[in-house]
């Protein structure tokens, strides 16, 4: 079977060329000239069109388990909703409970994910025990394709690692050439700052951002980046959204520390004015670390053009209002945390082009490309190269649409970007080589997508 | 006429494929998985080897006046010496003379390099004269091709132009697109010490070392970025040398201003130990700025590594040991300032690779893709892409060469690396789809080469 | 003769003490436990006053030369105005004309002075030219109590050194032990700015500030910081106004540089808004550097707190509105440079105190006790301590006045401060021991102030 | 009874002047000009010698408890070797017990001390459990004199404080007006890494500084900045050791908040070679934060400069070698930590004047006058002044010495700088009027010194 898309212009992170891309089968088979292949068994007409490599979201929580109640989004309506925003591949986090260890927890999100994606997905591995048992595993999970351990420094008693767990694990990291991936914000600080709010009674939703000052998110990049440096370990900070947290990271990157950070597309448009809607409408923009103050966006598409914010994910992780958000009426600390948003990233980092604020490259970059070397799955992933997957994504750049919970795929009652209005728009995408997007509506299903064994991340000095 | 590359792995900036590369006439056709194309024109047989974008040498001296005489190669010389050595696009400086203006100095120069040259060629403007006539000159030069222009804030009397001068020019940048690039050494405050030097009876080349303090290309560098930042234009530091230079690049990186810097390989291999070689042996390395002590290289590296330097030209400038080095025994300030480098580029930042210092991607980036983007020849050169132009460089990782003047191809009596092992050579070069070095030699011509009409630097923010 | 200052509190750069002073002739012969000498010759009733050394002014221009007109205020009437204010020293800068040589100079300003001044003063020179005869003259000058040499970055064709001239003065500088004060604006490019300004009929004081921006003034600061590393000499940034400027010593003072500025309360405390002023009024706000916009004022006043600023000065130079502000009607590059303010640096800081910007003691030290010591007079200045001079200010920190031309004793037909209210007020001055302002007004003469032979700056490291 | 110190240098933060001193009972009466004052009870001839203000040891550890056992030199044999070494006052901590409460410890302590002291002293308070009570004590604490508290972010399980509880006692800092006090060390990764070594079987002295690396002295620094800044509070950095640390300081005094710091004349005199001394004469150097390697030593003396490192205390905590030190023998983590000190800090800081790191002035700023104002205890002690106590020495800069267990009068088997031969020595000492030390020896007496309550920091903001 070959497909053909015809008449678009192929982007790649340095810029942009008119090619027509033959696939064959699951893969590509060449990029050419425009017109060197005449004809196919389908072909794509992608006139004015963009194609570039689908877009890896490295950080999604479906079916998440949390404070009593999972994210709503199954790895099926999750990964069905990427694929309508033009994501083909993400990676999931796969979270270890307390107590337990990380083969049985990589064994059940096997179990919750194959059969039921509709586009590839890998996996990280939360380490929320740090002991010889799971050091030891650590090793293993990376010979089953689980290359990235995610850490707490935040959530005590939930998921938080001490200084001490979080330099163990960076010792094995180090040896084992793993990535570990930090949620950077003081939580024994903030619990702190988070009970006096409470004992005041503040129970409102923007007092979760009121008591998550970035300063302490700043605090908290720096401590890891320091470990990082005593042990010599790959750090990659997750969900960066702050000022202080940025100017860290910009820091130890330009003496050459391997360190790289992501933020997300909420950190880039919406701000703690959306925590602060009366009516506990602010609930729905509830996740951690917080909206920020507005100022600090400049500052973040700022990081994105000197690549000292490397990737944009998400942080998908929606709760309902309804039954779900509401959990946290009038005491904000049980709001669960989490906004949805696995289906508008490439869209709203579009806006960023057509803004001026990055390049073409540069979305293709940070949303793709980056993501896939950075989590070991380049060339196969991130790249419109022969061989690689054909994972592709034909973008109409002129269309024209608006966000809204009353058309998006998700499954989550709001949105939160509800009335945004986006230029540009996905229109085909293919997954491994079929179409499971096309112009009139969604073509694929669950359990298409394949679980992805990673490599270690490839920016390694 | 088709030419198959075939059995390769072809480099990006972002890594490595298996691929084969089909070629059109000038261009490339198609990029295709192994094996799509079986048959062509002509095949080469790329098994075991990289298949990369031919090298761009953003920094070239080709027959220039300096002092009284000439860099000893010509356009052909010198750029024959660039095919043997890969690189197959060079952007040589064009010198107004003082009192002179833009259009007759890039006639004279189209004039020196029309059908003589063996590969393509662009050319940027140096600007000696900062009046009305010269500024309203460069549009027309961007409209020629010609986008870039080049200011020394050292060589008072010569080239210098005053802070006054390059405000103007900036300004004038800032409207045209055009890219200001800056020599940048506080040629004032140097020449100054020069004169100390001599008039102590110091004329040994090391004295052209120690009168160039890095300190004063550091301030230089600064001077220029505010400057820059005053006006808005963009800039580029050229063949940067000194940390302190690299940190004030660094910071104003940091800031998102448009700032770029390139560095050359004898600032990363050479340092004032090689300018302080007996017997006037030390003036083969006298260039400005001067060779470093050793402890900069480590922090070019890292430099390359963090995008902070982003290119890697020559400044290819080559004089002759005897008869023209010759000119400064006993007083080193009338030695002619360059080094011969041209051949030398991409073999020489291999073994960056080989070491570990900066991977693949970056290799190619940095001598290919990000010269092309820098100075608007992408995606014409710098890339491996339909409709690219088929300049492309097979390279044998693997193979072994000793670098000497006996050698080299360069039209020079003396080689700065005399001796240097490489591991790495070139064996197939084409230059717009022909051929122009196999394994059995140089089989291009003078003629060959075109000039290139560049565009506006693509890096913009 | 024996005066007894009475049941005051003695400030001190570390704070404040309850004390009576002895002073007998001209010095100060004991601080005493109150009560311990229970009688004099004169005593002087200080209860719930300040009893502090008297204000040292490092920066006024005395019927200076500039642009075809004097600075208004002769040394009797602008150390008379100072005595008024508090400062019972000042040091005035001898202005070498271009083409004359120091010593010439040096006896000029010793002829204008001599005999005419109310307070004791000093002098700085400022060096036009830079050539053998003047550098060999620097030891003179320092043998002759005058070890501080001024240059300027900015006023081309006027007083402007090339970096080439500040580098060999500084080199002498650093033989010497000399300090180099440096006027660091870009002058070179400041002129184009201005130049550009009036060619597009742009003509108001507001001009003066536009074409002088602050990164113009933190590049010359970065710059002559750089000059001064490669020589090793002492340098002192004179009437620091940018916060870009102040970063860039703090940067240097970090490494432990001999670097030290200075601010004027104009920064403190006026703005580019002044400058805008309609009606030409704003010309009675043109100086250089030009006064900045407002958000610099907290920067300036957290450096006098870090003691990255580590002096205020006044940059005294009145031009009287009519006929000499008015010079520049239409143009506002002849609109001489300068404002008045000898008398009210004391008062003006003094609400820095009382707004808690700075506590009392820095009060002391950045207007008497460091100028003392940076200017080689301590312990003869700047300290009421036993030998001292017996230059002492009794000062009513709750007094209330109001500044304004109609008041002040400067000869000058306008005040920069017209209607400031002010807490604290001078109440008695003591110069050598001897009342010249007491509560009935003043009491002094011209020709009581004699000249200071200076020793080099006490904090080099 | 009145005694004349005649003929001196007086010193003060600001330089020298020729003074004689009159004292009057336990306070000075008066400074005066030499011969003023010309005879009285008792005469003390300073002809050459150095007057200056009874140093402030801001930091020991008298008898306290540590692992089971109590640091060697009780109040009475610390106080009085304090007295030789012309340090007259000593600010001790009162050590909370896990469980207590803030009251009785300081009840507990005034017992310690009540009676024994030869010189004056006060108290800070280690703040071991933050609670309720804890919290509202401190209010009381500063009503009795006691307006600091001590903070440990190493020690877990001993007096190691959460980031939560350092933020409770920050913001009751904040409002109260109290400084905190921090040990900054990373102690949980600390523990990690001492666990490491251990179960390693490396278990020499070296480890302790092996397992403590600086990189976590920086990290706490930074985090406890960080907090500080958050909650308002200020915060004081006790025994600053790592450049990683100082840097962290120097960045958060640059802009404005109240961060101060002090070194230990340890950490500028001695290294890790000391730790690493064989058959373990190492453990004589074992104190927390550890001894680092030499090439921090500069960089602090810098900091004592540039005022980034404010005082010189001592961190006095003797453990003799025999059986205290010993404890630890094969386990290093078992070793007491402290170092003997108390005695020489005056004479090790004046080996910075004899070398030129340090001005005299800056001597006695941060040996007397600054802890003064810092711990609020200005102008009673730290200054030479009318109405201060006359806590006074005199100091023969000229006079030779050499360190040794042999003939130091602390109670403690060895010195740790044994041999170190010395420029300058103690000659007379006052204590409030009372002379402890002549030339002929101590003639002081336990019980003479006095508690003094305290002020809070005088430095503040």
């Amino acid at each position: 079977m070959r497909t053909l898309i015809k008449g678009g212009t192929v982007l790649s992170t340095t810029g942009a060329s008119r090619a027509d891309v033959l696939v064959e089968g699951e893969t590509i088979a060449a990029v050419a000239a425009p017109g060197l292949f005449e004809t196919a068994d389908e072909v794509i007409d992608a006139t004015g069109k963009y194609v570039l490599p689908g877009g890896i979201d490295a950080h999604t929580h479906m079916e998440m388990p949390f404070g009593g109640t999972f994210s709503h989004d199954t790895f099926e309506t999750g990964t069905t909703a990427a694929a309508w925003g033009g994501t083909t591949t993400i990676i999931d986090f796969a979270v270890q409970p307390k107590g337990s260890t990380l083969q049985p927890t990589l064994d059940k999100w096997h179990e919750k994910a194959d059969g039921n994606c509709a586009v590839d997905y890998g996996f990280h591995m939360i380490l929320s025990d740090v002991n010889d048992t799971t050091l030891k595993e650590m090793q293993a999970c990376i010979d089953a394709g689980v290359s990235s351990f995610k850490m707490f420094m935040a959530y005590p008693g939930v998921f938080y690692s001490t200084d001490g767990e979080i330099l163990r694990a960076m010792q094995q990291a180090r040896q084992t050439g793993a990535t570990i991936m930090m949620h950077a914000e003081n939580g024994i600080a903030i619990d702190e700052l988070v009970a006096q709010a409470l004992a005041e009674g503040k129970g409102d939703p923007v007092q979760h951002g009121l008591t998550r000052p970035p300063e302490l998110e700043g605090e908290a990049t720096s401590r890891a980046i320091r470990l990082a440096q005593v042990t010599g370990a790959p750090l990659y900070i997750v969900h960066l959204s702050a000022s202080q947290a940025l100017a860290a990271v910009a820091e130890a990157r330009n003496t050459g520390q391997n360190v790289f950070a992501e933020t997300c597309p909420q950190y880039l448009y919406l701000s703690i004015e959306d925590l602060a809607k009366p009516d506990f409408e602010g609930a729905k923009y509830v996740a951690s670390p917080p909206l920020r103050e507005k100022w600090h966006q400049g500052d973040l598409w700022r990081g994105l053009r000197t690549n000292d914010l490397s990737v944009v994910s998400t942080d998908h992780c929606p709760f309902c209002f309804k039954d779900q958000k509401e959990l946290g009426r009038g005491d904000f600390s049980k709001i669960p945390n989490g906004m949805p948003g696995v289906e508008h990233r490439m869209d709203l980092l579009h806006q960023g082009v057509v803004a001026g604020e990055i390049s073409l490259g540069r979305w293709v970059e940070a949303c793709s490309t980056t993501p896939a070397r950075m989590f070991g799955l380049y060339p196969r992933k991130g790249v419109i190269a022969p061989g690689s997957d054909a994972d592709i994504v034909v973008y109409d750049p002129a269309a024209k649409q608006t966000l809204s919970a009353e058309t998006h795929h998700m499954n989550v009652d709001y949105s939160a970007y509800e009335g945004f209005e986006i230029t540009g728009k996905v229109e085909t995408v293919l997954s491994r080589g079929r179409v499971i997007v096309s112009p009139s509506g969604f073509t694929g299903s669950a359990g298409h997508g394949k679980f992805l064994s990673r490599d270690l991340c490839q920016y390694l000095n």
